[in-house]
């Protein structure tokens, strides 16, 4: 059996999702393994990981605006140390995935039709998000 | 070590918890695996997974009404040429689980007493869901 | 390959985060994985996993804060015999994580250098929780 790793950088513009379907799957097909699993982690607190529809950007700017209206800014939190937009960005990561699991059949991620893999930058500047990736298969 | 995929088909009758704890303890039985880790996706970014209480009906009840009122329809979303309750599916999908790993320990799951597998159903409409497995063991 | 499993059991004082980044990583340590993959599922309802900063206390006073407003005790639930805060923990337990998975790279969980690995209690009084662990690598 194969069991790899590798750690990809996204840089963020900001708040939004951030595409990483194509990076990730062009990884995995490097590994040659018909079989398996991948594994995706995302190695910071303030952003996430999620897989959600890739066919209607609409889609993600209503998925930002909910969570924005779910999680304000100003809320009278305790740690505002570094901005307002900090805690809520913890928190908008507890409530999405910090990791995420992916079979691979056929050398190809069992993605259905229309999901994308993304990357949830919370914090209101860019950043550079490493995202650690494992497959055992 | 083994290293296995299948895909399950579940209908779901619209909006609601479907279990399918036997269904895929059946699957995981008929692998033959003493120790490893399952891994179930949910192939679709409207519908997702849980692991909740599989004893009290109530509890299912007042998960879905708790959803419904945090995620409402008609809230103003871009996102609404497939129905009003589609981008409340999304989000509720988001808010949810994609994947879910369970550790196989003597030969099955290690869930809890009162743990039970649901595929989530957030659509108005029945649908039938593809859920992809993976064991490593 | 090595493909191990063990159980934790982990003492919760009431709600709040308790953090166990240390006896997880330790036992990693103990199986000589260079790279693989850790799985946590905690085999409860009314508990979940969650990764969040460990720097700063006062991040984890405001998370509980802000899922006790969102999840309030009282709001009409039918599933209300085990008492008042049952049925908001499986919600909580519903929006947080039951599975978690995490690269091993180089003997080391590649966990960020802010991130811990909490057990989130979401019931009044203190528990015993069980979180099984499996590594493949």
């Amino acid at each position: 059996m194969i069991n790899t790793n590798t750690t990809l950088t996204i840089a963020t513009p900001g708040p939004g999702l951030v595409e990483v379907t194509d990076e990730v799957s062009n990884w995995v097909a490097g590994q040659a393994v018909a079989n398996g699993l991948l594994t995706l982690f995302i190695r910071h607190t303030s952003a996430s990981l999620t897989i959600q529809e890739n066919a209607d950007p609409d889609v993600q700017a209503d998925l930002l605006a909910f969570f924005r209206h779910l999680v304000p800014e100003g809320a009278g939190y305790r740690h505002d140390a570094e901005g307002p937009d900090d805690m809520p960005a913890h928190i908008k990561a507890a409530l999405t995935q910090t990791s995420l699991s992916i079979p691979i059949m056929g050398g190809r991620l069992a993605l259905g039709t229309w999901q994308g893999i993304y990357v949830f930058e919370h914090r209101a500047r860019p950043h550079r998000r490493e995202v650690a990736l494992n497959v055992v298969g």
